[in-house]
C-alpha cells in the first residue's frame, strides 16, 4: 500500500480537496492517502513548504507528497517531481518543496510534462486534481519517474533565513507561527547547544517590548501566562506561552527577530 | 475496495462525521471513506447540493456519495438512495442530491424504509450517522438498492438558477463563493464560448460598482490586485481577483447578478 | 484492519495531525485511521473527553482510540494505555480518557513506560508523534498490552457534573456546546423519563433570561427561529433552536445551568 500525503492551501469549505482524492482513488484504489494540511494561508509558498518539510520525515519510506500552493497555477511556471533517497515530491516549481528537498538527498527531479499521466482535460486552474494528483496516483502504482517528463537540473530554490551566531549571541527571528500561537524560530538546537555548552544560562530578548525569557523544556516550566523558550519538536527553538498564545501576547510574526544573549547568573 | 464520500454541514469541531465513520467501517471495515467538505454552512442545501454536483464525477465507478445537510431530520421528510449509471447517491430527500443527480442517467430511486439496513437504535436528530451511514455500508458490501425500502418515481427538485443568453448579452448570477473567494456563476463555457466564436473580446460588468473584468485564462494574466473572469475548474465562469478574495472586493454574495456583454475593440 | 481513532487539540492549520498519521503508517501501513476531533479547545480536557464519549461506542471491536488534549506535555505526568471490554484508549493520564471510561468495563490500566514502543527520539512537547502514535500502531500489530509498561491500578478521574432530580425538579447543567449552537446538558434521557412517565408535559426553565421551552422530539417541531429542548443523539437533553443557534440565542456556555419543571397543563 503507498502513501500519498496532501498539503494545500485549498482549506476545508469547498470540495477541491476530494476531488484530488476521487482522481487519485479513480487510478490507484489502494492508495492511502494521508492529508497534512489544507489550511496553508492561500498563497502562502513558505508556510506550506515549512509545514511539509517539518513532518514528511515522518512517513514511510516512498511515500509520496504533494503540495499544491500555486498562485501561479495556469501561467508558464513548471510543475516537478522529484524523487528524493527516501521519498518522492511533486508539486509547482515555485519554491514550495523547497526547504523540505533541502533535508534530503535528491535524485532526480523531472517536469511534468507527459500528458499520459495527467487527467484527460485539463484545467488552467486546478492543477491539484488535473495534474498533481494523477500523476502521483501513476507514481504510486510504481510508474518511473523519468516517464513523467524531461530531466531537469534544478529547480527554484526559497531563500530560508539562517540564524547567525556569533561570540555569546545569535540572531535568527520567526519563521512559523502555529495553531497555539508559539513562535517557530530558525535558531536550531545545534545552534543553542554552543551556548550550553558553555555551561551559561541562557535568556531571549525578544525585541518587542523587550521580554526576556528563560530557555526551559517543557511548558509547565514557567507559571501559566507565562512565556518562555524551548526547542520544539522541529528541533528548533520556539517562543510559547504555558496555556496562552506567546504570538498574540508578544506580538511576533513570521520575520520576527529574536536574539539569544549569553547571560551570566550568580552561582548559587 | 469502495469508495464512500461525505459532503456535510456537521463541521469538524465536533464528533458526528467521527461517528459516522466508526458505524460504517463497523460494517465494511474495508470501505475507503472520503470527506468532501464537512463545512457546507449549516443547513444550505443549495451549497452542499453545488459542493457535491462540483466532484462527485472524478471519484471511481460505484462510489457511494452520502450527503447530509438535513435541516427537516425527524420530521416526515422522506430518506432516499438512488443509483445512477456511474454512482450512489444517498441522503434526505430535500433537494440537497439534485444538482448531482441532474448530471447523472438515473437508474432507479429507492426510499430509505427498510429498518433492517439501519442502526438498531434511531435517533431523531442523527440520521448521518443512524440511517445514512449504515445504508452506505450495506450498499458499499454488495447490497443491491431495491432492498432498502420502496421504489419511488421521483425526488425533490432544487431550482438551479440558468443564465439566459440574448443577442450580444448574457445574464447569470453567483451560485457559489468558494475559499479564495472567487465567484462561480452558473455561465457555461459553452455559453461563453458562443461569444468567443465571433472572436470579440468579452467583458463581465458586474453590476455592484460597475466593475468591467477582463475575461482571461488563469489569474496571472492580471496584475495582483486585478479583477478578472475566467472559466474555472467546474467549467462555469468565475470572478476571480489574483492573489485576492474576490467577494470580498466586488461586494459578491451567491444571486449577486452578473451580465457579459460583447465589446468590439478596435483593431490593433 | 485495525482502526485507529484520534482526537487532539492539535487544529487542521498545522502539520500535527499528519505527523502522527506518517508514524502510524510508518509501523502499520494497514491501519485505518479515523479522526474524531482535532478542534478541541487547546488544552480543554473535559471537551475532549467529552467528544469521545459520545461516538468511540459507534466504532468497531478492538478499535484504538487516541487522545491527546495534554497541557502537561513533558511535565512528569503519566501516560497511559486502558484495555476495555471492547476497545482501547491511550492518552495522558489528566483526566481526558476519564468520561468515554467510565461507560466501559476496565480490563487493564498499564502506563506507557517501555521506550521500545515509542519513537527513537521524543521530544518534550509532541508526545503525540512520539508516544501515543506508535503505542497505538505497535496496539494495532497485536501487541499485548502488558508489554507497554508496568501495571497501574487507578487513573485520574475527571469530575463529570450529575443533574439532580427531586419531586417535580430536574437541576443539571450544560456540558457542551457543539457547532450547530446546540447546548447539551447533562439531563439524561432516562432521567427526564421519570418525567413524561407521570403523562404531564415538561417545559424547559432556561436561568438566563427565563427563557420556557417546550420539550420535543425533532427541530422543525418547533417555527424557525424558536427555542426547544429535545434529546439529542448522545441520549441526554440538548436546547435548540430551529434553524438557529441555541446557545447565542440564550446566552449558553458549558456550566450554565438547566431547570426542568413539570407543569400541568389544562387538559384539552
Amino acid at each position: 500500500m503507498s502513501v500519498i500525503t496532501l498539503t494545500t492551501d485549498f482549506g476545508l469549505s469547498d470540495w477541491f480537496v476530494g476531488a484530488m482524492k476521487g482522481v487519485i482513488l479513480g487510478i490507484n484504489p489502494a492508495a492511502q492517502i494521508v492529508d497534512i494540511t489544507h489550511q496553508v494561508p492561500a498563497g502562502d509558498i513558505r508556510a506550506g513548504g515549512f509545514a511539509l518539510a517539518a513532518c514528511h520525515q515522518f512517513f514511510p519510506q516512498k511515500t509520496i507528497h504533494i503540495a499544491v500552493i500555486d498562485p501561479g497555477v495556469g501561467s508558464d511556471r513548471s510543475a516537478i517531481a522529484v524523487q528524493t533517497k527516501n521519498h518522492f515530491f511533486i508539486g509547482p516549481d515555485n519554491g514550495v518543496l523547497s526547504p523540505a528537498l533541502e533535508q534530503n538527498e535528491i535524485v532526480a527531479i523531472h517536469r511534468l510534462e507527459n500528458r499520459k499521466f495527467h487527467s484527460a482535460t485539463v484545467s488552467r486552474t486546478f492543477h491539484g486534481r488535473d495534474v498533481f494528483a494523477p500523476v502521483a496516483a501513476h507514481l504510486s502504482r510504481g510508474i518511473a519517474i523519468r516517464n513523467l517528463g524531461s530531466r531537469a537540473t534544478d529547480r527554484v530554490h526559497l531563500r530560508i533565513p539562517q540564524a547567525k551566531t556569533t561570540r555569546g549571541r545569535i540572531e535568527g527571528e520567526v519563521l512559523y507561527i502555529d495553531r497555539f500561537g508559539n513562535a517557530i524560530t530558525n535558531i536550531s538546537k545545534d545552534q543553542l547547544d554552543t551556548f550550553e555548552r558553555g555551561k551559561v544560562k541562557v535568556r531571549v530578548s525578544v525585541a518587542v517590548g523587550k521580554q526576556t525569557l528563560p530557555v526551559d523544556q517543557f511548558y509547565e516550566q514557567v507559571p501559566a501566562g507565562h512565556g518562555l523558550a524551548l526547542i520544539g519538536s522541529t528541533n528548533y527553538l520556539e517562543i510559547a506561552v504555558n496555556g496562552g498564545n506567546a504570538a498574540r501576547q508578544f506580538k511576533l510574526i513570521p520575520g520576527s527577530r529574536i536574539v539569544l544573549k549569553e547571560e551570566k547568573y550568580p552561582e548559587v
